[in-house]
């Protein structure tokens, strides 16, 4: 068992693009006993040591605003079969939460966020890259809806973000890096056939695992 | 000087795509004692003899929605050096309102709307036809401010009216439009150039009127 490895799957696209429920959906339909889920944004740069008036200038859709090495090395230590424990995020404070929760290395993880295929360090580690392909206006009435409603913002503020920081960061970075994905997915029969492959993938290592010829 | 009629140019695009903005832009560059302008909104058929419970089902999106009939007539009777007589439209009551106002058949008559040149009748009427295009996060930023801020309108009232009509009817009616334009205009620079050749364009028509062969 311990020469298996997990096999480390990355979820990137654009802010609402549906990749949270990609994940949870695949958790779901392969078992949340065989996959483990990696959110890139509890990852956020942990800001306490700037002052509080500061924080706000910190704009999240640059990959500078992501603690890429700790990110790194956590994906580095679940695929030696150890797990790790991720603090949550308070997007409130902007500072790395109190609260804790345990990775463990299960057959599959799934890492997700906008930022993941942008940073060189961490597109490596992935073992395939899917990239979900949304349009923009689709994924900015989500976000509209999301931010407005669970969030308590205005519109004017959800709107004042996207256009300075959301959308020339998704130019620059996130849509680029769909040029390192191996699989786009664009509609529901893609995201069909793309956990339909995770599973069989799955159900291969296993019978494997019972094989003379273990991989690494 | 009656053989010279007014040049016709229809102004298309999505949704808060600046149509009315360039058009004003015109009609204050050129001078407003040269352009008239006629906005297509003003044309949306009076469905005063609609219950009021049901005119809220009615998709103003599709061109159906548009008394194309009306518009030929008036671009027509411009067309003749004739002015014509227009109605605002009450979008409270999605009827036409009492308010008139005359539209002269100066040298430059400015339609704008989203549908109008994806209806055969209409777009045959023009004699330069430019389309705006415009990033489609970027447009429904703007509806969802414009809508929000002007017309007390809900965040998921919005974003349910552009899901449902605004989009697929985009898609299916207005973006296939574009194919029907001289000029497309993505840019400021596409939008000076514009101005620049309406504006010289006038000034020859104004030469020509005093050579002996006056064109139609």
């Amino acid at each position: 068992m311990p020469r298996f490895r997990p096999y480390i799957v990355g979820i990137a696209g654009g802010t609402a693009s549906g990749k949270t429920t990609l994940a949870r959906t695949i958790a779901d339909t392969l078992g949340r006993d065989r996959v483990s889920l990696v959110d890139a944004d509890s990852y956020y740069r942990d800001l306490k040591k700037l002052p509080v008036e500061k924080r706000g200038h910190i704009n999240f859709d640059h990959p500078y605003a992501l603690d890429a090495e700790l990110l790194r090395e956590h994906i580095k230590t679940l695929k030696k079969n150890r797990p790790v424990e991720k603090h949550e995020y308070d997007f409130e404070q902007n500072t790395r939460a109190r609260k804790k929760s345990i990775i463990q290395p299960l057959p599959l993880v799934i890492v997700e966020g906008i930022l993941i295929f942008a940073l060189k360090e961490l597109r490596r580690l992935f073992d395939l890259k899917a990239y979900i392909d949304e349009a923009p206006d689709i994924r900015l009435v989500r976000r509209m809806l999301r931010d407005t409603r669970e969030r308590g913002r205005s519109v004017e503020n959800v709107a004042d973000q996207y256009m300075n920081n959301v959308r020339p960061m998704h130019e620059m970075f996130v849509e680029p890096s769909k040029a390192h994905a191996d699989i786009i997915l664009s509609n529901g029969n893609g995201v069909d056939g793309f956990i339909d492959h995770l599973q069989s993938l799955l159900q291969q290592r296993n019978a494997a695992k019972g094989g003379k010829h273990a991989k690494k």
